[in-house]
């Protein structure tokens, strides 16, 4: 950690701040410059709070060096984690697509879709039972029925399954789902992290909305300090000025949290540009850029009008992208 | 609502979508245009699910023109809303100042802060004992023993309190708080939102990082439509590139706010700036925008050269503050 | 075109409108909801400026149905373009990579880098002779001589040249190079745009660090409604909170942009990422994503310690990234 | 300046790489860590890229710590620098406030709308000849007859003017023009801003809708580096995803800015929200948050239904701004 102090420090402040940090079990580094002081940090930082740091009068900035995720961090843990749903192996060369409807209805909606996706080549079912909306007059869900017909869905066909979580109070409900995804919206509702923390299931955790991948890591870490170290982080698009997509899919994202960790990672190109247009070629451009796995909204022949949205696939339409993925897999 | 259809939308496709939508109660205007046709639906359109028609196949767009927040809004409910907090006043020209410190470190820091700003003019002291942190390696608040310390500075000061709650389980621990903040990065943590739509406590919503001002007022009304009316809505910054500031404050929010909703708009310029030197003039800026209150961090003199976070003032620095939203005050 | 008028806007206000309309030459379709009075406008609303009719007392709010852009428009125009620079063909199932360096420095290295690219497989040859950079007392460029230079490399390899142009009076300047690039700081540049309207040189567009799809290709229209149809599309990375890659790579926008427009579509990597390690799976990303073209940034094997900037390779990592290319390719 | 190496930086490169910084003048701090060597640079680092440094094998990250602006910068020039344009002073406790048209229309238009503003207060009339549009279709401005007729204003009013110019070429036909705009988009025109620099004109430098406040600054010193030091820099508002706003204004910029910078600040709140009843209360924050001109658009009493576009305000709702102005003025 770096700490550049202000022209006008004195001695005197030096020296406490100097006496301060060494107290935290750092050794300290001064340098002199024609403007400021420069302190160089040097020991572990982690519990050093920058924010307090940064507000001292005498200080300019505050940078860390070492990045403050430990766990999630492949400098101190090179090899590729894998994480096991039900089973279903994610990560260290060992890949899996989880598809299914943004929401489960109704028992025939999701034991018909979850035998399409079978079909197609998926190993993992996803659903959602409890949907975390903008409004409270939107759908939210069935969930405990929900739950229940996901279980359904999963005896039927084997697939494991992925479901969302919103808060510690639901674990009971969801004693049987193979893994817990978190949302964009609750990646940093810390209580939440912690509980999942605290179990030994895999966990699926979203990055938020204008998160970066450092504020996603540490999330991570959350989880991982707990004891559970079952994570599999997820891209699914960030918030930009462009309209024509939902969100903006960060592919570059995906290689980067390759480099910066040793999680799985899985890419979800359904809710990252909410069109069906886009998918096929964004499944690729996440599996060109090294993703894990693919998260895919796939719904069964829909018979409503109205069913079909944006984002979900036709069981016909998810044959044709498992193909692409396929071939994007052929060459890496 | 407005929906534009596709060029190539059949007949019978349009006549399809007509018909669904007028069994959801809806009247529907047909407009037909050179490249597309255009429905305009007429009614309660809060319940339809604009993600979903977003994504059939024959539609092009769908603008919502009525906003789908109704208890929040000011066009249903035109006169000012006043949240009473433990007797202080909030809104309808009642204007309020909170102040304390960040986090509640022990007895002598709250004790002694609560002093400072209740003699400085302060009507609520705020203290965090509960923290959200982005690591989880970084001081999380005292918990229990930091909400007894501030009822104890309750006490002594008799200044009613604002503190964090993170989730549904602490509300028992929050039985005693005068008035519960939702920070920002729980803003969409719906579970909490409606836990505390169930009580009558005054819930102060902080305006998440990079969400829209619709997306606020949909958190309000999350709470709202539990039964809970008492909400104050909260300015704190937000996320942008600039980096001088920790976050930007937006100050035309606070107007914006007072247009859209009849809910009080406070504005907390600590967590906006994150700088000592930008409290007065953005404490200012807030109160000639139409602020009904304003939350400042405020520290104890502090002994420890390590306590005057960035973003915290001195009593005496709180003192000068005071004297700036009182001349502000004078002008509006 | 759709205006929704607010729900106090008076018979006479709305008769005025309309007739306004009308004599721009629009059909108006007027539809009453229960909170406000929406028109459809029915013609040739290119014309009319919305932020004008966005601040009419009456007006609510203006959405535009059809894209303002005509000239770049798919619909209108459903064939792809194919640009040929110097021979070389872009666009319309025809590919080009064009390499070479962030900067012309000296006349060894740019035909050195020319020799290698071309030997590796790219088939245009870029560099930079105009600068722009954030200082002034950052290093501008060679000017002049930097296009020599680009010229005595063309004529050593055969390749065309793309360069970037600042200002229309470096148009003479640049009367020998084969592709004018413009700059992403210069994307609303609109003098510049106009008098790149009035020559016949192919121009490559690059998008602005927070340009929107839509604003990108009102830029080519800028181009093209001055007589140029040989305008090529660049998505180089936007400006996010992420701080691991220099901008973020947009790309969906390849896929989106190759939606809308009939115009090539080339991906700049080096720009987009910032990072060597990250350029070989994000040219197999564009790539599949339906790219024309990638620009790439190489330099030829350095002797000096500190000529190998981040996003530049060298010509043995570019023989490597090349090999990626064709692979991508080879599915698509 | 800080350059943290990588943990597999050899000796060998180390040694090259220190050697090469003291070749370009600067002393260098060597301090090993844990996980890594940081070198402090000490010197004139504004030469030094560091771009090139981040690209380098052997660097982890490199730090500014000094800005690298010299000429704008408040550290080097504490006391306020004063502009004056065409007698008018701004800065340095002189305040201003420039009104007048988004564009010129017509004769009668701009000098009623000027002698308006002049009768409430105004010491400066703006007014746009040249317009920099997204769309090619839209209008551009009047060009020379409207710089002819805003001549014609000041002469029957005897308010200096301020315009928009967009590129060098037009310079000869701003001779007379008191002051020169550059607007947002073109805040990193390199060769505009090199142009205007060698001029004497005053400079009102707008913020471009993406730019932080250190790229803002370094324009200015592009300007003040080819001799100009008549720079007024702008803040009118920036884009974020809000959407009640045009954009945000960045209210706690004009404070930033008069920390960073001895130059004059002007606030822009019509373009910064695009509501009349906006510019009210953001005309009040910015003259809180120290703001040494305002610059607000009005347009003389609309004939035609259409000319009072969002952001003009009528001359009478600018007497109301005025007075609003005044009363913001006395308490500061």
């Amino acid at each position: 950690m770096i700490a550049v102090l202000k022209s006008n420090a004195t001695k005197q402040q030096i020296d406490n701040l100097v006496e301060w940090f060494e107290k935290q079990g750092l050794r300290v580094n001064e340098s002199k410059g024609e403007y400021c002081t420069v302190l160089g940090l040097i020991g572990d930082t982690t519990r050093i709070d920058t924010d307090l740091l940064q507000g001292l009068d005498i200080i300019e900035s505050v940078t860390r060096i070492s990045e403050p995720f430990k766990k999630a961090n492949r400098k101190f843990h090179p090899e590729d984690t894998i994480v096991d749903i039900g089973g279903v192996k994610i990560g260290g060369g060992n890949f899996a697509v989880m598809a299914g409807p943004c929401s489960v209805e109704n028992e025939e909606q999701i034991i018909e879709t979850a035998k399409a996706v079978k079909a197609a080549g998926a190993t993992l079912l996803r659903g959602g039972a409890y949907k975390p909306r903008t409004s409270p007059y939107d759908f939210q869900g069935l969930h405990e029925e929900g739950i229940r017909l996901l279980i359904k869905a999963r005896e039927a066909t084997g697939l494991p399954i992925v479901s969302e979580i919103m808060s510690p109070e639901q674990l009971p409900v969801f004693e049987e789902i193979d893994c817990l995804q978190v949302g964009a919206r609750n990646m940093q509702n810390f209580d939440l992290l912690k509980a999942l923390g605290k179990t030994k299931k895999p966990v699926l955790l979203k990055r938020g909305l204008s998160a970066t991948l450092k504020e996603l890591l540490m999330s991570a870490e959350y989880i991982m300090s707990e004891g559970n170290p079952n994570v599999i982080l997820c891209e699914r698009g960030i918030r930009t000025y462009e309209t024509y997509t939902r969100n903006t899919f960060d592919v570059s994202a995906i290689a980067a949290l390759k480099e910066l960790s040793h999680l799985p990672v899985v890419a979800d190109p359904s809710h990252a540009t909410g069109k069906v247009s886009l998918i096929k070629p964004m499944s690729m451009a996440a599996i060109v850029s090294g993703a894990d796995a693919l998260e895919i909204e796939v719904h069964n022949c829909p018979k409503k009008a109205l069913s079909d949205a944006a984002q979900q696939l036709t069981p016909d339409q998810f044959v044709g992208v498992m193909e692409a993925i396929d071939k994007a897999r052929s060459i890496i």
